[in-house]
């Protein structure tokens, strides 16, 4: 399978690039009988429309999704869904003086190695306009994980030095505030701090957290295709990403045992955990508590200060970027963490339907 | 595909419980030509065999492998490679007791959780055991590689508190030391805090890092099998492991563009960066620079002092984990981390010789 | 993998219905740097396009081709190439009827049985408006596998009773007689008989033959994903088609082993076969001469006169299909066998690239 | 994925050659809490055993099948299953002379061509005996079906010109005839057949035919993975199968669709089909009536007339292939065909059941 390609049973294959005619995604292997509608989605793509704020891409898209296929009188019809976003704003004028050199931070260059050209308009495959394909489709996934009490929330942990008090944690903060921070004075902060960044040409990174709760025990395969090893790999495709932690991450490994293991305890006639430092996965497969993984996000590349490049005649030069981008890529990000991490659990819930005999019976035993 | 295999071209198939007959593996996608014997690959389990030190479990282990195909006149034939090391010890009364509870930090609840019960001797299927298929994969992976130019070096980068100091990096001490650190200081170090950890009772965690060099620049699929997120899903797949960075990782969150942006230098007539803040990946293809990776793995989850946890009848007891394990499990993952990497770079090598046209025509053009 | 989804390296997914808004596909591993254009991929639509003549169809679609990603500067860029074609007749009312019943040949009932509910209109997924994604696909494995000297050639053998004549084989005659035949006077004979078919209210079936010239030898793998195998499932994913044969095919059944094995012979310093009874496939791997194939094609199920069946009350009722169709479906399916076949050439290409040490060096040694 | 591996969700990964030290397969995806044995595996271990009989190779081969791991307490865990066959009979020495000539109908030429050499042992992996681990995931994943109200029966339909009587039909005749056909008349005629072939130093092919019986309607996947086109790949995967028809194969090609269309009935409130020309299998989903397979086998290429071939001198020889071959192949092929499809039908279910939100409820819904 080529790499536009993700999931085994949910399975999604994104296409299109930055300032093509248009970007979309297939959907193939969604279960028949789902109520879905293009407003389904749209809740979803607007959750990551640029120009929306003074700290995103003033590039304003409407980024209208079409439902093409695999929707029929409001109902999926498990055949595959094709959705379409239409690219209405090309100012590929923007992009003609980086044809020839390479941006650092950018895929430029490793593109260039690899295919030997690039579509060089925005980024082309490598912009940030790929993650269409992959909200769209985890509007869908949410919203079937959603009919089986599964529930996802992803929002900014930090910007730069500004980190949410968890005290001060409200999640109606996520979706009002700029930073898609769950609160609101760290959310000022965080704004006052990228004011500075603009203000030196500069750019800011930032962690993002996803919570999923309600996913039953069980879910996720031992060994190769661990529910967190799917996470890991679902989220660390996210461009931009560079670390990726389940539950204490990075923590765990300067505490104990004594420390690290989770307690387990009965909760009325419920086996529960006193402690939840395994982010509600143990040995791959999850355990009933709630599931955490962070995300860390690097500060966006294409900074209007000056830095230095070579181009493909080979001379060192020195760029400074214009054209329109974020001083930070982190809340537009939150809803595609949420996104592939929705897509992740639905595949590793679909695989586990074959994991009993018990299972077959309940679904062919006549 | 179930979940007990790995890779898409260089495909691994592990098999195996802790206390079963034997565990192995069956390579398949292995270039015909390669020269291999059993001997390049006990190299490689040996460096994870347990019973060595001190700090390693008392169980002793033979570990031989057996190459039983694929394999003919010292070179493989491009059939499937099966490696099987059978199990010599095994001392099933140890375990006995633990059939009937769950032990915290382990995968006994989940496992019955998603299978309705479970093959509870040391482990069983989630055993650390396991990865001797790995390990042996990993081996013939390097093996290719290595005919290649590119190589790579996994070590202990800190064992609780204690971290190397890069000044003093010695690759020999890799091998030397019971740590696998490459500082012989730092070694002494952790060898006295491991020391107390067993004293108390305890565990201890830690990170691994893995190097690797001479992979050419052009490696790994943009969107969802970026070179990374194939790394992450790679190593995250290994028991223990919490959280996986690349290059920078985690840091990259708070600092700012122009710090974390490598600029482009040439060096001769050759593109290279003036720093590899990316660790060697930029959108998810290889740079030419090295790829570095940190895994970071949790303490020991089996320790000796009490712990609270329930039992089958759904009552709350105490519990202290008798038998033999190993108060870090660090030392000798270091290996299982070269060995995912390698399986995952040559995957990446094998998929990427379909990229271009001029490809194909090496190959295919008379 | 959902089942929209062909190829493990050259992969593609369609995507639409007959009555939807488009259909298309998406082809993901397309090599970098092959020139294409939407003319390279309109011959092979026109070639399946309805409405050509009074053995097909009146149904008028223009079935115009867009490239909406993938290609840049009139070069492939490695990346997915979406393609698009727009449903411009959608007389739906004519279908609005089949909404109750089920008809006899079709999938009605069937995908009923699977997901509860069906887009009735036109067949929904099940028309054979889905192949244009397959065909659009093949016209650019094709032009991959022409580049390398690899050639596909399918045609129809027999139509009916009519079959052609061996020795009167002409290839012009394939694009210029209604039938496909390679053979003008098999072709008038065969137009003949369905004259008859339609006056009687009723359809023919048919066979289609593929031959594949200038594949070189060793393509394929051994065990599952033989050559033959394959081509197998390929041509028998195509709707309509019950039987697949390679080479002799059936009669391999009846004849004995000195008929059937194709003795080796020096032709100059190249090894070749003295006949092909194997149809260039041994052990499931090409042995260099030309590979043969043939789809045994069913009658259109859909024909005027009335059928028995049942509507979704469960009660026994008599129809007569009204709407348009075509009395026999082979000629248009003739360019889908060759896209499927080509499709699979291809894939099998792309996965020998890393059979053997020599080949990773070719690309990879510096 | 290589070409060893098959099933996506029930995947058996077959190793090993004909003259290594042992065959085996890996099944992964076996759902837990089936109760498994080795006799349940045996059992079709034994129907494909060689020397039983005057009509097949003199070579005597215990095969003993050992159950290495998945299975604990007497049920499948739900891990990966590793079965194992050693070979007990290993006389190489009757193959070092067929090192250097390429025999017609076999693998020899295009191994060499692939890898650029093979093991040249009995044929090594395109040897026979690949097939010992598809029979042995067979055995599994028959008992699973069985469990579910599915039975699958192959039976030799002819062999030469000898074909069964359908109206002497009877399946105790299946296991006590040496020719394995349901007809103990046909039986004695096909073996007074292959005395002669014997005599004439001269081998026969057949034709295997397998019903499958049970399996509900719904079962495949519309477009690519429909359940003929797996089953398909599936049958063309075992070596010497040169043709696979499913319902009235070939024959639909020159019959009319009023012919070949079966009409729906009810039977009571049943849904059922008047005639089963489809072969249980519409649109690529099954109906619920029996689905019917043919597979054409093709005569033991291995006969001891002299015949013409090349040797890697690439010199014109003549050869006269000593040491034990059967005179047919057909007989040790029923249980291959009947396991193959076994495996394909029971991967089809476990793929169907994400197909509908009423699945999901079933199993998840709290």
């Amino acid at each position: 399978m080529a790499g536009s390609s993700y999931g085994r049973l949910f399975q999604i294959t994104t296409w299109g690039e930055s300032h093509g005619k248009a970007l979309g995604v297939v959907i193939d292997g969604t279960p028949a009988g789902l109520p879905l509608s293009e407003a389904d989605i749209q809740v979803f793509l607007d959750r990551r429309k640029p120009g929306q704020t003074k700290i995103s891409t003033p590039r304003k898209e409407a980024d209208k999704v079409e439902i093409l296929s695999g929707v029929f009188e409001g109902k999926t019809t498990g055949t595959p869904i094709s959705l379409i976003v239409h690219n209405t704003s090309q100012r590929s004028a923007d992009y003609s003086e980086i044809a020839n050199y390479y941006r650092p931070g950018h895929a430029d260059f490793t593109f260039d190695a690899k295919y030997g050209f690039r579509d060089y308009r925005g980024g082309g495959r490598s912009s940030a306009r790929e993650t269409i394909g992959r909200v769209a489709a985890g509007a869908v996934a949410s919203k079937i994980l959603n009919s089986l009490g599964i529930t996802l929330t992803a929002y900014t942990r930090s910007i730069g030095p500004v980190t949410i008090d968890d005290l001060a944690f409200d999640a109606r903060a996520i979706l009002e505030t700029p930073t898609c921070m769950p609160d609101y004075k760290a959310s000022k902060k965080a704004e006052a701090y990228l004011d500075e960044c603009m203000k030196s040409h500069d750019s800011a990174g930032g962690v993002i957290e996803c919570l999923i709760n309600g996913c039953p025990a069980g879910i996720g395969e031992p060994v190769f295709d661990k529910l967190d090893a799917s996470l890991a790999k679902a989220i660390m495709s996210i461009g931009a990403v560079k670390a990726v932690e389940i539950g204490d991450g990075t923590q765990v490994a300067s505490c104990k045992g004594s420390e690290n293991n989770d307690a387990f305890i009965m909760q009325g006639d419920k086996i529960t955990k006193a402690t939840n430092h395994a982010g509600g996965i143990l040995g791959g497969i999850s355990d009933g508590s709630t599931i955490i993984l962070r995300a860390h996000v690097k500060p966006t590349p294409s900074i209007f200060s000056t830095q230095q490049t070579v181009n493909k005649q080979g001379e060192n030069i020195e760029i400074s970027i214009k054209g329109r981008h974020d001083p930070v890529v982190v809340p537009r990000a939150v809803v595609v963490v949420e996104s592939m991490a929705a897509i992740t659990i639905l595949d590793a819930l679909l695989l586990n339907m074959g994991a009993t005999m018990d299972h077959l019976y309940k679904i062919y035993k006549q």
